[in-house]
């Protein structure tokens, strides 16, 4: 099938084209038959229906919360048990870190949860410490995250046995605090344009970390700038040559550094540590920034899984080429944008039951000579709750669907798994955090003037998660991504390849929906059809077939004079409305899918899948 | 005319009305011939564009902020003088409660400049001021205006010749600094619903303040906690009958309450002051809660310009009902509305040209061995950040306007004026400060990880800003008047009268527009056309006049059954789009006509008008 037959150029849609769309849509204006009154979109002020909704809230929980609901309820009694141990409204920067620290400990050290552990073995029952941990105080789950996923995970996904030997105790127990040096002040986005250098010198067996210029220095580093002792830097690997005084680049790969004192905690020599200061959240959270004049570490602090060099100087690695090599690194990053989308949903949730609990409470105007009205009871709040109120629940199965192939990836290393998952994870990362973001201001802003206490909540969710959207990968980027991953299972799918798990409705919808005209104006159905979530997924996989195939035609016609950035960067915006449509069609399904394994064990409650279609 | 005549039913559209469109939409369909590339849309990088672009800043500042140019700039150099008086990233709430007291009496005492003269006799100065102050610190600005706008300007507005003589001089120069007491913990939106009682004892000539019950305790009141020394206090007034022991509820009045002692600051009797604590931004303003306890004060605090009190307590008002007297009050506090509005663009402009100029500097990836571009260059970004600095444009010359015709009420007190500024206020208020607090975060947004340094601003000036959606009338409030204001226009012209000058488009529109079919799919047109303002404009306001008319038809089914409240509630979003849609249409004219007096004086500079109508 060529793109270019089915899809209209963008400046001469063909005529027969349009006639089909004209008939299509005449349908749409054809009188509907007088509808008949449907029960469920009948509504009832909030004081008439308090008494008449029927949750099974037990079975409801345990269906959500699943076999992890122990662990997290333990974390919440531990913390509500430790009045000491609890972030108060407005403590300043110093004592706030000073707190994190201390509830980390007291985690570690006195609840007895070590969530290194699970790391790598149960994925799923870290992102559930690491969802209750955030709902005690999101600067706490970040440090959280900080240690176990980002400084600790980086030791085991991309050390060998000798790097877990050595430190994994002292991750586990917390003697040895550590950071993940990756970001750099002019590198953020573009990992591989990373200037820090590792040099090897063959004399002393030794690599030479050196920050060359101000934009190199590592920044934003979480733990940098009180508490870690070791970080893990990332730096282009430099080599010597044996047959000239040449080097040769062989690309950003990572390594162990020391930088404070184990028992003093004095900054090391060579190495300058900076305060990256106040933030606009998460101020629990110790940034810095840090600087390397040829600071030396041993040949061994290499973290060696992809790549390795000998004594000699001699460079080894199982993956072919410095961008295998760098896929595969990041790809076995992938875990902490996992765990963003996870703990994301956790604070919309938190948002939008404070935000409907005093919807229900506050009452304000009424009809005449009557008791006020619940602010609920107007459609314009209604309008702004109950789509987020649906969508947490979508969101809470697609993201669990997501830890759950993330698990599998961990035991299995497929190499289609790892690309379905990296896929997954970036889509529903920016998706979600994006998401969750506007909803924390929709709910202050739906709470009026006791939204804007801050003992109510709305102001340090948001000031702490709005950076969910840039770190582990800016939102417009990983879209991007999405986007890419998309257009490459479309080539290869005119190749004859296989298509991955997640995107394999592409396969069929390529097939059927693109050679029918568009679901919602074919036909003129009932509400009964309307409603259909196998109807509603349709229409979802309908539109991100004909972006994708639109997008993909556009990108062939302008790559001829613009090459390929240009042409990608005339067509972005419709590339991230394809990634956007994408991740909506899975999040759909897994909701839809979600819901129906529910009500099959239920006959009681309803899930709202209509409120998730108008978000 | 009968509304129901041209109005599709909702569940009927009429036949011919479906012919009709599909015939114009079939005009969309038909083949573009091939258009002329135009010399506005070539994009050039940011690098190759720097030496290109001719803006002639004087003039263009000149034009921009006129008269009050010079105060402005008094004000920035004053605070730029003096470290000392500017606020600290990480400030706790104590210090900056007392360093917003500081910087304020500085203002006022040292730079010699006293907002309160202009708060009625030139309003344009006095927003000027607020909006140099907002960029100082946006708790200066709101601390300024609850005692010269909000206290001052209530007794200025509601008291008489005998309130000016004896607290002007001590609002102006702050040896009266003073509250604003209306919102109470349960009724916010719903002013007339206030609790708080003065009852009349006409044996001491006195009023008695009361607090009922804990719902009715002044709540959220600035300059309450730490510094006011006195409050105007909203509270229904209550005066004895003389045939009966019964009293008789005159309705919400104000009074002036002195809470603490001149010199001791000790709180007066009866009075309980509590401290509402932390809030999400703006703590540089002390807000507290006010409880009273049979609190007496003398007859003359009634702040007695449109109802008094005589000794013998007999009621006399030069208005007939309470609805008129209050509608009046009301009115005379609109100033606070207008100069949030005002001061909201302010932010905007601010947050804006920190992003942009961000996304000039900041580089990241590019073509392949080529140097990496800025950000601005991508797609997404300028769709992120053009129509927002497009928006600041606009924004300005709208709320300007609005200004400038406050400043005429002021003079005048013209009653269709009055109602005029009313909802204009309202609309502008909300729609700008709803659209700046997204800014604000897509700016956050756009500017990655160092968009989340403190020192970057976006973080505070989103949660300072982010309450002017709810005070001063919350925005879903406000918007909902503006419908009201434009269903009551409606039903006027229909009954002969006239329209105010704001609305007067509608007269013109509903004859014009509504007897032709919808400006955009009427005709196929040039580029030229479709950039018209002419044409654009006409499409704002055709869009307007058919929501305002199928509302109207909307409601008048809805009474039927649901009552007028229920047919209200049932219309709300569809309401609430309407004055969205109407506000767009004021802020488009005046946009309009504003770049067009610009370019009548200077053929160089081309404001993007085009990127406002993608917002």
């Amino acid at each position: 099938m060529n793109p270019n037959q089915t899809v209209e150029d963008e400046s001469h849609p063909s005529i027969t084209a349009a006639s089909r769309r004209i008939q299509c849509l005449s349908l749409h204006l054809t009188p509907l038959p007088p509808s008949q009154p449907s029960p469920q979109l009948n509504m009832l002020t909030c004081a008439k229906a308090a008494n008449k909704l029927e949750v099974d809230k037990v079975s409801l929980s345990t269906y959500m919360r699943g076999k992890n609901r122990d662990i997290q309820e333990k974390i919440i009694e531990f913390f509500e048990s430790r009045p000491d141990l609890q972030t108060p409204v407005g403590v300043s920067m110093n004592e706030h870190r000073e707190l994190c620290m201390r509830q980390l400990v007291a985690l570690v050290r006195e609840a007895k949860i070590k969530p290194f552990r699970y790391v790598v073995d149960d994925p799923a029952k870290y992102f559930a410490i690491t969802e209750a941990i955030g709902s005690i105080d999101v600067s706490l789950g970040i440090k959280l995250g900080v240690q176990f996923s980002l400084w600790g995970g980086s030791v085991l996904n991309l050390g060998t046995e000798k790097h877990r030997d050595k430190y994994f105790d002292g991750i586990d127990n917390l003697d040895y605090p550590g950071c993940f040096a990756m970001t750099e002040l002019h590198h953020g986005s573009n990992v591989q344009g990373l200037q820090t250098t590792a040099t090897f010198d063959p004399v002393t067996d030794e690599f030479i970390i050196d920050t060359p210029n101000d934009g190199a220095i590592k920044w934003w580093i979480g733990n940098a700038s009180v508490h870690g002792k070791f970080a893990t830097v990332f730096a282009k690997l430099i080599l010597p040559t044996h047959d000239s005084k040449k080097v040769s680049d062989m690309g950003v790969h990572a390594f162990i550094i020391p930088i404070r004192d184990l028992n003093t905690l004095q900054t090391l020599p060579g190495i300058e540590i900076h305060d990256c200061g106040h933030k606009v959240g998460l101020n629990g959270v110790d940034n810095g920034a840090l600087r390397f004049r040829s600071v030396r570490i041993p040949r061994d602090n290499l973290l060696n899984r992809f790549g390795d060099v000998s004594q000699d100087g001699k460079y080894t690695s199982s993956l072919p080429t410095i961008n295998k090599r760098f896929a595969a690194m990041l790809g076995e990053l992938v875990g902490g944008r996992v765990g963003l989308a996870y703990a994301s949903v956790g604070f919309l949730k938190i948002s939008v039951t404070i935000a409907v609990r005093y919807s229900l409470l506050r009452q304000q105007f009424g009809p005449p000579e009557q008791p006020e009205v619940s602010i609920l009871d107007y459609q314009s709040q209604q309008h702004k709750l109950m789509p987020m109120l649906a969508s947490s629940y979508a969101f809470h199965f697609a993201t669990q669907y997501l830890v759950q192939k993330y698990s599998e990836m961990k035991k299995m290393h497929d190499e289609q798994l790892v690309a379905d998952v990296h896929a997954l994870s970036a889509g529903l990362k920016a998706y979600v955090t994006s998401y969750t973001a506007k909803s924390l201001s929709t709910c202050r802003e739906a709470c009026g003037g006791h939204g804007y206490a801050a003992v109510n909540r709305f102001g340090s969710l948001r000031n702490d998660h709005d950076i969910f959207q840039t770190f582990e990968g800016d939102n417009t980027v990983l879209m991007q991504q999405v986007a890419a991953d998309l257009l490459k299972q479309y080539k290869d799918k005119f190749q004859g390849g296989t298509l991955s798990v997640t995107w394999n409705y592409l396969r069929e919808s390529m097939n059927t929906y693109l050679s029918q005209p568009n679901p919602i104006i074919a036909r003129w159905e009932s509400a009964d059809h309307l409603r259909d979530p196998k109807f509603q997924l349709d229409a979802f996989r309908y539109r991100t077939s004909r972006l994708l195939q639109s997008v993909a035609a556009r990108l062939r016609k302008h790559s001829k004079t613009l090459g390929t950035f240009g042409a990608w960067n005339r067509c972005l915006n419709h590339l991230l409305l394809l990634a956007e449509s994408h991740t909506e069609s899975v999040i759909l399904a897994k909701f839809i899918e979600a819901v129906h394994k529910y009500i099959l064990n239920s006959n009681i409650f309803r899930l709202p899948c209509a409120y998730f279609l108008s978000f």
